[in-house]
């Protein structure tokens, strides 16, 4: 029987601000006192995680001197070298402050503008400073809720500059960073821009320094928008831009509920495991999610648990079903690996195709066979041998 | 009083098989017997209409023979001619066929997709005899109802392959024709790929002929994701790939309703006239909608009158918007045009960036003064003088 | 290790135009050539349902004669004898044939809803001659697309008048024959009367002959308007009005899908079997589903014996889940059976009540220990020991 | 030129969280400084408004001392007598308290549902004092997140008996006070028990005490479920339940973001102004919706403005529609009145009925002529005269 105990080796990382949230929401107060950072390390520490994340404000106080953060960092850093947690990501937070409430890089406001940039640039160096890999920008006020606020198509212009002096800034430094913009269709704004993963990928292909600008998809986000998380996926690695990624729960498109990984829609992520643990992705499998405001923190503790125990369990059903013969049987069946032989031969001309025939009336009576396919990843879903 | 009365110069045009639907849905039988499409070019053209499209085998039956092929096209010439009607579009038909059940381009079976292909480039050339300068795909089988079906990654590598193809054979013949790519999130399939305008943009970049290959987004198609399709086409012309648009409306997030263009989100039409009146795009304005199958014929022309006559309504009120001082003055207020201003100034180094403070309590207390300019766009939608 | 072979004992019925279905949809044609009844009565047989439902039309053709009419249903009840499967549910078809374009029960035109009427009594007729204990009426057409075309209340109005009348025949005759109302939000009306299980059970409290009335909810209908179908179902139950229920799968607020049970949102649905075998529902279990049209017959059956199967093995999950003493304790470290307990003591006064005071702070700070909880839910979903 | 200057006797009030919204949201820090209460009264007095509502915490701060309650209510009279500002309607907050985590009324752990029933009690007495005619319950904690966490027919069993002491005490009291439940689907909770307007007015037919307990739906909670508003609207008023009403906007299923009246689903607005004006409701137009965080206070009292405003104009509008002879011909094109005449004469028998023969394929062929009817509602919605 296999163990699901999560180990350093299986890239768990979460967010200071997932098990640090203290339960403040739209219609109520905070359930649960603050969250030490250094006692968050530990605790992740010993539940099998490697790696830790943040905001800049999640740790360092908004508006903090100098030698605050310094020393704030400097204890921080005591803690990950005490239990070697990583911090494999950074990112950043230009939406908590009322000073961002029409944007960060994208407000009306230039004056806003810059002030935004400065404040990434500066935790670019932080992010730079620890080690991590990924700088995430997540553009959560970058929108509108009426139609003549925004001008969409200067709003790009500037979210381009933005992203293209931040990238220009990484590379002239020589850091080993990375960006990975995270989209997300609404909330806090009624509509935000790149609001999806093909937006996000749409607008990257747009920047002078995209090379190094990929995307941090969340499972909760696309799924905000009724979207496949797991096809997003796919074509995000398709187009070599799976930078990062953010796994969290969600039941389908209302407020972002962001709960714990397995929680809500289990059947994609029984195929978005599988993609991962399949499809060359080799970053963090990160947490992003918000214990529910009803827990106190053996709640919190338990709901982080979940998270990777769930992800260990759906890694172990992807292995089985991939395995299981009668699985490969089905799949040749539904002619799934067909897919991969081009449509044209090697060198064929269109003229050639053009001559061709097909019965199509016999063409289209084959079955495809994808109920049974489906019913046996059901299976393996459900651990039915 | 202005006059709503639909011009030529206005570029209306309509699909044939929108008021040609016969009003046969999931749970209901054909309401309305078939429209000849002389008659629909006839009737499109006595109520101002400029242009009129159709998929291969709304004109042409599936399975006809050359010379029937031959005829009907010629008839429908006729039509054209007399009316002075052009077709500036016509798309393909890779949905209804049962031997397309499983996608046309990305269909798992390789002589279903070789198929497929025959029949879109055989389509080209019947849109280039026509004069059509844009050829519409959309690829509403292109998708999956469950996980493990569809290989996602391969799937997107034959549909490259498909639209390179067909694009590399539009270049060949030398035809003044351009690929426009439409994006659905679902319906028929449970998941369809290129689910939003982003998807598309973003697949576009990865092709080889990507130059003439843009999207033509439908509004309800965005609207069924939940997203502001005005932001969607503003990031389409912002990416200078919005080669044609479908519109339409929608009632939200549910089944594709395609109801006649005003109807559902007015508030967003009325932005979106706004947008494509000012915004630099020179295409058709394309009706695709679906006269409801409460309606008898009458119904049909009524219906097809009123997405023309809520286009020049909203085209008028949008018009009158921009031009009021009390606009302007509230535009100013909200510092929307200062979003045209790079945040960096000319040649301005990180380090003059760094230097800068700001004030930023005192910047965070600036009223954006939203809600005034929103009342605005209302009173003018609402023709409140 | 459990066997999951439907049993006549687990009550597993379909409708006739499940299995039956041959794939039209709004943008294809059929995929599977007919299914003829009595092949259906044998399959299903076969694979160990216990029951078969048929709307009026999926049996005998709209406009059939008497005489071909009896020829059919005396076909039928052949295999019916034969097998030994029963007619648990018959239903009506008031949505299929143009003249029920604008509703059946709630049509504008008069004589429309008399025809419906009529067209209904017939069937009820017939139901009882075969034995059915429940008639289910789905008012699919009841409903508009635009607000000025249905006169809400009258169409309430129109509507109690309809389901008394049939309600009082049912009893006249003496019927042992119930009335289950099946809600659904849109599609194919813009908008459908009565779209959820509390907008049916409140219309239910306004009818004369509310006694014999109750609900059919299916499960997809109710997720499209992203409700949660287990709370629905229990409030159903509630107030005692469960009387049928119509199993399938859906992924979210999007068109109707009609997956088989179990595809779509299975966490719900291990809650939903868990109350239906736990809560007093006795009826069929009725699987309401479309297999996808990608499949052949070979599919169909699959996908059927999916539903079965799926339903027996969350049935075995939740029999596990309730027999864990670990579950147990975290039900009491949720203090869930606490909410069995009345909130006033027996005979206390409100005067008593008021006097009382709570440490609020105290109060506020115990757990709930949701989490935990849910995680061992999971566990015993994923059949993780 | 019509003046859309609110009056008194519009009957417009506002909730004192409304103008007192303070921006903070999930993801940001509240923009906006704290409002007097006395101040609102004059502000919303100098706009027009009639009315006043709040919640119990809204006026008096959570844990006040019965003194400082005292001194706040009489300061808060006097503003009211100062201005003639009424207080239709007081209402509950039973969710803003870390200790309502899991819900006031069907809170798992008794003592919280009994600190719940003595805060509403206390808050009836308040609402009696001030001369409310309705007293408002929300539940928006009622609800959960996860299946085994909630027994929701017991929950219900709770719901029942809260309401039902509430009733009773006001019955004994002898006040002159209805109470409205007011639905919501979901948010805070992850599903909201009630969660639709049916589902409150279901409820209800189940309370001892339900003759003096309606519905407060609320425009953006029945859109959240993507329900038509109206509709809801009508089946209330059907129900002789419509007691209160929130008013605002919403642009379709996410969260929740109670903008101004008119901004969202402005159609649907103009046909539930069009009810409520035609309809027999006579309570107060009250406004529920939160002035965007972009905002500063003349935002504010603009956005408050608006609310109003756009409600005359479509009031206006509404009665332009129903007085246009254009719209009378086009309503009996419709057969909309024909609905109004029962399906069966005065004291038809069944059996005559039965007798009956229609030819249904004329029938079928009728067209409803809804889309001309629609566009007309569209011409007057949008002043095109």
């Amino acid at each position: 029987m296999t163990d699901f105990t999560p180990k350093r080796e299986d890239k768990f990382s979460f967010g200071l601000w997932t098990v640090g949230w203290l339960g403040r929401d739209p219609f109520g107060e905070a359930t649960r006192s603050p969250l030490d950072p250094v006692e968050a390390v530990h605790r992740l520490s010993d539940l099998g995680a490697y790696g830790i994340t943040f905001h800049d404000d999640d740790l360092v106080p908004f508006g903090s001197t100098a030698s605050e953060r310094s020393a704030i960092v400097s204890r921080f850093r005591g803690a990950l070298d005490e239990t070697g947690l990583a911090v494999p990501m950074v990112t950043t937070n230009l939406f908590a402050h009322p000073v961002f409430k029409d944007g960060g890089f994208t407000a009306n406001d230039r004056d806003v503008r810059r002030f935004a940039l400065r404040k990434v640039l500066r935790n670019v160096e932080l992010a730079a400073e620890l080690g991590a890999k990924t700088f995430v920008a997540w553009g959560g006020r970058e929108g509108a809720e009426s139609g003549a606020a925004k001008d969409v198509r200067a709003a790009l212009d500037r979210y381009r500059e933005a992203v293209d002096t931040v990238a220009a800034f990484i590379k002239e430094r020589g850091y080993d960073l990375k960006l990975a913009l995270e989209p997300k269709p609404n909330e806090p704004r009624g509509d935000i821009l790149l609001p999806t993963v093909g937006h996000a990928l749409a607008f990257i292909n747009e920047l002078e320094h995209g090379d190094i600008v990929g995307v941090n998809p969340e499972v909760g986000h696309e799924q905000m928008a009724g979207l496949n998380f797991a096809h997003g996926i796919a074509q995000a690695l398709w187009a070599g831009k799976l930078f990062h990624i953010d796994l969290n729960g969600q039941n389908g498109i209302k407020y972002d509920q962001d709960l714990r990984f397995g929680a809500g829609d289990v059947r994609n992520a029984f195929f978005l495991v599988d993609l991962l643990e399949n499809g060359g992705y080799e970053g963090p499998r990160h947490f992003d999610f918000k214990p529910p405001r009803t827990e106190d923190y053996d709640g919190v503790w338990a709901s982080a648990a979940g998270c990777m125990r769930n992800y260990l369990i759906l890694k172990e059903r992807a292995a089985s079903f991939r395995a299981d013969p009668r699985v490969k049987e089905a799949l040749e069946a539904s002619r799934v690996s067909e897919l991969s032989t081009p449509t044209l031969g090697a060198g064929e001309k269109v003229s050639d195709l053009l001559a061709e025939e097909l019965d199509v009336d016999a063409a289209a009576e084959r079955g495809m066979a994808f109920e049974k396919l489906d019913q046996l990843a059901m299976d393996h879903l459900l651990g039915v041998k």
